[in-house]
């Protein structure tokens, strides 16, 4: 008998991932490419249609193709396009999938990354027997994919789930979208490095963190100087994780998930992310939530959550 | 042939109104009683069973009763119960529709009115083609039903839709559930009254509203001295759309709903509560949102909305 495999797609601004998934989340080959390959959207897909052709040769097994799925940045679900990817070669918006389908006459499908990475929690992950939850992706920014019902929740355009974009603040630091005193400025790898800068400033306390440069700093350092007991970094993931605490209670009051899943680079981090984000989230839930939410690392970290995100689309849809 | 009927009950602090409703909304008789008149649960079960045979008694047509309907506080959708409900006699968890089911064989859910008046705008007002939208009721509190995919969003644990209690502010005004800077203690009838208060110390300017004690002043005299260019009045109005339009905006990055319905006293103020809170959502809006999300009134407004929303239950459960 052939054995039923997705193929997933991850479309980054650097780098385009491309593996082949089955049903229960094993990898069978993955591989990737520069997705600045090529200026135009055409060249690009010839070379992506390469990639997936030389991933399925690969395959030593009877295999039957049950889709594609794809993570995208800006990707709209219910038109299949990616429009106005910023940090993407290709302007206005882009067919994708109906491009897509006169090269494979196959179930194909794009989501955005955040998106991809709930159904992934769905189908590959820790959320398999839960119908409400909510994964945050920590990583430049701060991304979002809420499940309701069991459903992915894409809204009215497809675009539900900014959580990032969430105005926290009245005034303060300026999100990528221009939101002042948006979410993801506070809370994400980059949001914690803003706030080592911002403490750097009103602290008076010597830190290793004082050696490097803006440009020069990333995520691993601040948390091995958390290990180390530094002060700044151990005040910049209290911060981070009161303001993400808040916020996820705050979440609470709409859709009432069982869990909310962290995954990416601030993830990592483990409990110096996880143990103040928990205590503050439980600080500000309301009565009748209070030890009704989880929060959880994401089952998707450590593996390649991209990929098997995108891939996983294919199933949810099946 | 017989025409298929839903009974609405709506279980307030103060009146249960009971409703005899059509697939279309027309009302066969209702009638309202006091939820106070028993202490005992048992005692109240069987007035309202009296209220709903003397209402059926009354159809003059061939009829199918489909199923009963209920909105009332701290009802959870799951397991059929009222749940230590602050403003009711029966205190603990009242199996509500436990009990109901030994006295009628039909399906009975409950909810909440929000969460009824949510169904109710799906089913009978003006959400009919929509799949992703929110109902606000601007009452005594700020209450919220929300629907993703044509579903009602009812969470883990049936306490989803609690967006009166986003906490909104750092500090401030404190909510009936303790929340500090919590939205309802701003946007409601009482967050409009309390708003007027905090002007008349803020403000200079004389104003009508001067003349009243807290106890006295209303929503509808604060309607008509807007009306009349009250400095106190206007000023209340648009500060209290000014945080309804960025709450707003801030839900919509949440399930991107296609439209807000605002539903209860508040909203009858018309114009001097829609206006501003417009002003203010689209400004705030992300930049993909704008223009794609609509402010309405609920469809509901002048109709028994509380019965209906009830009897919608069924519907949408049937």
């Amino acid at each position: 008998m052939s054995k039923k495999v997705a193929i997933g797609v991850d479309i980054g601004g650097t780098l385009t991932k491309v593996g082949i998934v089955d049903r229960e989340g094993n990898l069978f080959g993955h591989t990737d490419f520069s997705t600045k390959i090529h200026q135009e959207f055409g060249g690009y897909l010839d070379k992506l249609q390469e990639v997936i052709e030389a991933l399925i040769a690969g395959l030593d097994f009877d295999h039957e193709i049950t889709g594609i799925g794809v993570g995208a940045p800006n990707a709209n679900f219910y038109r299949g396009t990616i429009e106005y990817a910023a940090n993407l070669n290709w302007k206005g918006v882009i067919p994708f999938t109906e491009e897509m389908k006169k090269r494979y006459d196959l179930p194909i499908h794009i989501t955005n990354d955040a998106n991809a990475a709930a159904i992934g929690e769905m189908i590959y992950g820790n959320a398999a027997n839960m119908k409400d939850f909510m994964v945050i992706t920590l990583g430049t920014g701060l991304g979002s994919g809420i499940v309701c019902n069991g459903e992915m929740v894409y809204g009215y355009d497809s675009q539900a789930g900014e959580l990032g974009h969430v105005k926290v603040f009245e005034s303060g630091r300026v999100t990528g979208l221009g939101v002042k005193g948006g979410l993801e400025a506070y809370v994400s790898s980059t949001g914690l490095k803003r706030t080592v800068f911002a403490l750097q400033a009103e602290m008076l306390e010597d830190s290793v963190l004082r050696n490097y440069s803006y440009h020069d700093l990333h995520g691993e350092i601040i948390t091995q100087a958390a290990e180390d007991g530094d002060p700044i970094a151990l005040a910049a993931f209290e911060l981070t994780g009161k303001i993400l605490g808040e916020q996820l209670a705050n979440f609470t009051t709409f859709s009432h998930p069982e869990a909310y899943f962290l995954l990416g680079g601030l993830a990592k981090a483990g409990k110096w992310i996880f143990e103040p984000t928990q205590k503050h989230l439980e600080a500000n839930l309301l009565p009748f939530y209070k030890g009704k939410v989880k929060l959880l690392p994401s089952g998707m970290m450590g593996k390649n959550a991209a990929v098997l995100g995108a891939a996983a689309l294919v199933w949810n849809h099946e």
